[in-house]
C-alpha cells in the first residue's frame, strides 16, 4: 500500500452556494495527497458519479431531507468505484462497489459508513456499472418505490410521468407499462419523446418544448391521469392537476423547473383540483426504502436481463467538466441518466 | 291541502356569476305559487339554513365535485325544515327533516331525491336543529371524515386546524382533542381564539390576524404539526407546511382565502416541504361518506351529550338578509356555525 502515497487526489469543492444556476466560479479544484484507510475502512477509486437534478439541493443552505453539502466540502455524488485498499474484511482490492465518493478521484470510506450500507459490492451479472447508476441505482430506487409504494398502480390505470427520458423517469415508465397501465411520458424535444415511445414502449410521449402541454395530455390521456410522478413541478405539475381522476395520486418526486429559481418557488395553483377530486399528492425520499433495495433492484435487473427494460445512459468523461456537465439536468439537455465518467 | 295555493314561496336566486365577492345584485328575490308534492314527494317548509364558504364555489362555472348552481336557478343551500305537505309513506305533516331545501322559504322534495338520501327525519334527542347544521350535519360530517379517515391521528400527535372557530373546525379541534392529540387552532382575533381555548378546551390557538403566524404556530406546536386540517389556504397553508413532521397529512378541506379572489390561486409555494418530509395532502369532499353518516352522528351525538364536545352557532334570522349574511362567511366575521333562521 506504500504507493498510495504518490497519489493525488483531485477534488471539486463547493465554493460558494449559488444564485441560480451554478457556475463554474463557484466551484474549488482542489488537490490532496491520498491517505490510507483507517481500521475498518476502504479506499476507493472512483470510476464514475451520478449527476441527479438533487445536487442543486444539496447546494442550498438549510433544513432539507439531507444536510447541505457545507462551503469546502467536497461536492456529494452517488458513484461506482474500484476499492483499492481495504482493512475491512468484507471488501477485497478489485471489488466495485457502489457508494457516495464525491466528486473526487479518491475517496476514503469510514468503518462507521460501511456499517449504515454506504459501501457495497455491486453484482456485475445484474447489469454494468452504469446501470448501476441508473435502473438499478439511485433513481431506479425512487422510480421503483415512488411509484409501486407511494402511486400503488392498478393495471388499466394511466400514469403519466415527468422527465421522462431521464433516469428516474424511464425506470417509472417503463415499470407501470409491466404493471399493466396505460403510460404516457412528458419530456423535451421531438427526439426524446419518439425515444421513449418507439424504445421504451410508452403509449406516447407530450413534448413540453411544443408548448400545448394541456391539449396534448387530453389527447394522451383520454381518460384522464389516475398516476403522476412528478420530476419537474411548476406549469407542467400545474396543468397535469387539470386532468386527474377521482382518487389520483400525485407523487412527489422533485421539481427541476424550480430548482434554480432566484425568484420564490411556482406553487401548484390548481391544487384545490385535490380537494374535487379526492386526490392525494405525497413526496418520496429514496433513503426510507434502504432495506428493501434488494427486492427492488432484484425485479428491475430482472426486467432488464429478460428485455422487457432498457435503459440508458448519457456518458460525459472526465471529472474536470463537472460544473458545466451538471448545468446539461437543468437546461434539460441530457438524455438518458447523465453519468460523469473519470477514465 | 288546499290552503296551499295560499302561500307564497320567497326565494333568492343566482342573477349573475360573480367577479370576486358575491354582490347584492347578483342576486333575484322572486316569488312563485307553492305546488302540491307529486307522488313519492313532499313540501317542506325551510326553517333554517346552512351558510358555507362551499357555496362560493358552487356560484362560479366549471366542473367541480358537484355542479354548479345555474344562472336563474334558487341557490343551493343545505337546511333544516319541516314536512307540510307529503304523498311519500315514510314522512308524515309535522316531520322536522335535514334536506338541502335551497335559499326559498318553500321547497318540493321528489321521490328520486328522497330515494338519493336526500331527506332525512332529524332526531331531536341527538340535537337541536342548529346542531343538525353544525356538528351533526354536513360541516360536523366533514370534520369527522377528514379527520378520521384522511388524517387518521394518533394519541399524541399535534393537529392543527385552521378555521378553528367555524364549523368544520370546531368539529376537527374537539374530536382530536377526544382522540389523544395535541390541539392547535387557527382564527382571526383574540375573541375566537380565547373561545377556543378556554371554550372548546384547544391547547392553543393561533390569531392570524395578529401577524405572526409563523412564529405564532412555532411556539404553539414545539414538536411541528402531524394533522393539518385546512380550511383556508393561501398564505396560512404555506406557513403551516414549513412546520410539518415527517409522514405528516394535511387535509384540503376548503380553501376560504382563495374562493373570492379575482387573480388566479395562490398555490402553495412550500409545497415541496410534501418531499422533504415525506408527508401527504389529501382533498376530502364529504359526499363520499354518505353510507357512514349514522356512525358518525351517533358519536358526535354522544360527545356533545357528554359534555365533551361544545357546539356553537351564529344565527342570523330572515331569509332576506341571505346577501349580506353570506359575506360574514369571507370576512371571518361569524363566530361559530353560520346558520339563517328563516323564521
Amino acid at each position: 500500500m506504500t504507493a498510495l502515497a504518490a497519489l493525488t487526489n483531485h477534488q471539486i469543492r463547493l465554493k460558494a452556494r449559488p444564485n441560480g444556476l451554478p457556475t463554474r466560479d463557484g466551484w474549488d479544484f482542489t488537490t490532496e495527497p491520498v491517505a490510507e484507510p483507517a481500521d475498518g475502512g476502504v479506499l476507493v477509486k472512483t470510476l464514475a458519479i451520478s449527476l441527479d437534478p438533487a445536487m442543486r439541493g444539496w447546494m442550498n443552505e438549510g433544513k432539507s431531507y439531507i444536510a447541505p453539502v457545507a462551503i469546502g466540502e467536497v461536492m456529494r455524488a452517488g458513484g461506482i468505484g474500484m476499492v483499492i485498499a481495504s482493512k475491512n474484511p468484507g471488501f477485497t482490492v478489485g471489488d466495485v462497489v457502489s457508494c457516495t465518493p464525491g466528486v473526487q478521484e479518491y475517496c476514503l470510506i469510514a468503518v462507521d459508513q460501511i456499517k449504515r450500507n454506504g459501501l457495497f459490492r455491486i453484482d456485475p451479472r445484474l447489469g454494468t456499472p452504469n446501470q448501476w447508476l441508473n435502473v438499478l441505482g439511485m433513481p431506479g430506487m425512487t422510480g421503483y418505490f415512488g411509484l409501486m409504494d407511494v402511486g400503488q398502480p392498478k393495471p388499466g390505470e394511466t400514469v403519466v410521468v415527468s422527465g421522462a427520458a431521464g433516469a428516474v423517469g424511464q425506470t417509472v415508465g417503463q415499470l407501470a407499462k409491466i404493471k399493466g397501465c396505460r403510460v404516457v411520458g412528458i419530456a423535451g424535444g421531438p427526439a426524446k419523446c419518439e425515444w421513449v415511445v418507439k424504445e421504451l414502449g410508452f403509449d406516447a410521449c407530450v413534448d413540453y418544448k411544443a408548448g400545448n402541454v394541456k391539449a396534448d395530455l387530453k389527447d394522451a390521456c383520454p381518460k384522464g391521469v389516475d398516476i403522476y410522478f412528478d420530476n419537474v413541478g411548476g406549469e407542467i405539475l400545474d396543468t397535469v392537476l387539470t386532468r386527474i381522476t377521482r382518487g389520483a395520486r400525485i407523487i412527489i418526486c422533485g421539481a427541476i423547473s424550480q430548482y434554480n429559481n432566484t425568484t420564490p418557488v411556482k406553487g401548484p395553483a390548481n391544487y384545490l383540483s385535490l380537494l374535487v377530486n379526492r386526490a392525494r399528492m405525497e413526496g418520496i425520499v429514496v433513503f426510507d426504502y434502504t432495506e428493501r433495495f434488494p427486492v427492488a433492484v432484484a425485479e428491475l435487473a430482472g426486467h432488464l436481463q429478460s428485455g422487457r427494460m432498457k435503459s440508458k445512459e448519457d456518458v460525459v468523461v472526465g471529472m474536470a467538466t463537472f460544473p458545466e456537465t451538471l448545468l446539461k439536468l437543468f437546461n434539460g439537455e441530457n438524455f438518458g441518466k447523465l453519468v460523469l465518467q473519470f477514465a
